[in-house]
């Protein structure tokens, strides 16, 4: 198969290709891409915006990444924030740099990801800028969501009792992308082996295509909740409790055991003699939500799968606590996601 | 004087330490940075949207660009495009990748200019992400903006008959990168040659600190016009106005002897050899705007000094023109803003 390099087409015949068949399903866009800027119109309604950058070799490895997963996860990350804020995302702009080295098949797969991502929660895809790149593949992507104006939720409004929940189940992306890793490795010494993936693809797909919780702000909607306070997961459970005590000015304490690790987590995790907790806790990436609720409000979900009460709130500012099985209370720190180390 | 490296602070210290002492200056601010999202009200008026990547080595030299310049740069080209829908920026999310070996007082420099930028484009900051890049440094930023909602301008509105303008004057952006690239060449076989720069400043700082036309767009309203169709000249006027008539289905023609240069430009290009025209032509980068108008509304405007007329649209569709000195009709190419060449 012949490949089209990118420097045959140019800028405009490459956006041209690229955002071809892009269709308009909300109605607060007014006019998508084609134009300096697309219009938009939110009819009086709170506008949440959020922006994440991807680079590779830092956010990314391009020699196991597919690129339609890439595609999928660069808009999945960034309306991750926007469902965190207990809004509905409702559009996402896209820019990209790559090497001209890349051919236009390639783009095309990771757009497809891209599109595949807006179709699935009803977002639009309106603008963009592309250029080149002389070293990696970098992506940056704006979302934009509505929230009535008294549904929006912040860190910063935890209050003293309330319960703390998350939903889904963590640490699995962290061991997917060990996982990843070490099959890398393999194969740079032995190329001939194949990689032992199977059996593994619940964490993979946690790392590779993670799906951002749309579900649970459409829950919280028809049961009438809106939690206290709300973040995504993105740099891990540790990090995101920090966060919300420290700007709501309360403190936390959270059980270990009732942390929730899937067992593909737990068996992945202890094949590589990682505590399965401390993925769950410093891992990232699981793009679920931690939030925090009254003790009346929690009654209407407890019973449902979907979330899991893991402890509490406390007046004891900035005191972040875990409690271990054992009983013992050990601070909790963040790790964060210091790509700078 | 000890410089503070970028992992001595890790991404949320220095996130904190960039973004302290952000005022918030629109009403349709409603919550800045600090949570997985920033939170706007439009109130019902029309929403813009533009983005842009701003890549090292490939649209910016770190070897002769000053940080501040860059950042108020980077927030120049984006409220560019706003404008050039006739609207009036309101917001902006800056995300930024950087070694980590860069000093955290270089970022303040950067982030300075970024601010200077906002406040005399009265623009809030709202958001943003931080990363390390091992390569080269990295600036994505979103603007938005607002509208009433029968003033904005779009490209593909251009009536034939309508006059067609341009602000300020063209090439001089272009004239000042090619000598701020000779001036390099020059240093690095001769570092002890000091820079010829002096009496250059028009041409340099056009390059190096373009000021996108706030004013226009003010005086648009003043005046009672709106214009039919318009773009800023980013890519080259060539290329604009092959934009503006393939979008809306016009042709035009354009008179060489009308298009507005400064004479700094045509002294310094004359030294490179090249013609001020195609300069002017295909040059880009000078953030002007060029817009269609109807007869009716250009008679408001003609001894306005910000304004020039260059031509005319027709109703060839397709069919761009320039019409040189000597009347030959020469066929406008875009040259645009090929990266990937």
């Amino acid at each position: 198969m012949k490949l089209t390099s990118i420097s045959e087409l140019g800028e405009f015949k490459l956006i041209e290709h690229l955002t071809k068949n892009i269709e308009i399903q909300n109605t607060s866009t007014i006019m998508g891409i084609g134009d300096d800027a697309a219009i938009l119109n939110f009819r009086g309604k709170n506008t949440v915006i959020s922006t994440d950058l991807l680079i590779e070799g830092i956010h990314f490895d391009m020699s196991y990444v597919p690129l339609k997963h890439l595609g999928y996860k660069a808009i999945a990350v960034n309306i991750s924030d926007i469902y965190a804020m207990n809004a509905i995302p409702t559009q996402v702009t896209v820019s990209i740099a790559v090497s001209n080295r890349f051919p236009v098949e390639a783009l095309d797969e990771f757009y497809d990801g891209i599109k595949v991502a807006c179709k699935n929660h009803k977002v639009d895809f309106v603008g963009g800028d592309t250029s080149s790149s002389k070293t990696g593949f970098i992506i940056s992507v704006t979302a934009l969501g509505i929230a009535e104006n008294d549904k929006v939720v912040k860190r910063s409004t935890a209050q003293v009792d309330d319960i703390v929940c998350v939903t889904g189940d963590l640490g699995g992306a962290y061991v997917g992308l060990q996982l990843l890793e070490r099959e890398k490795e393999i194969y740079k010494t032995s190329p001939n082996l194949q990689p032992e993936l199977t059996g593994n693809e619940y964490i993979l797909q946690r790392q590779l295509r993670p799906e951002p919780r749309k579900d649970i702000i459409e829950a919280f909607a028809e049961l009438e909740i809106i939690p206290t306070a709300m973040m995504d997961i993105s740099d891990g459970l540790s990090s995101e409790l920090m966060h919300i005590c420290n700007q709501s000015g309360v403190g936390c304490r959270i059980y270990e055991e009732k942390i929730p690790i899937a067992k593909e987590t737990i068996k992945q995790s202890q094949e590589f003699n990682i505590d399965p907790t401390v993925c769950a806790m410093n891992g990232g990436e699981d793009y679920e939500l931690v939030f925090t609720i009254s003790v009346s409000d929690y009654e209407k979900i407890k019973n449902n799968w979907d979330f899991t009460a893991i402890g509490y709130i406390t007046k004891d500012t900035g005191v972040t606590q875990l409690i271990a099985r054992d009983g013992t209370a050990i601070p909790i720190e963040a790790q964060g996601w210091n790509t700078f180390k």
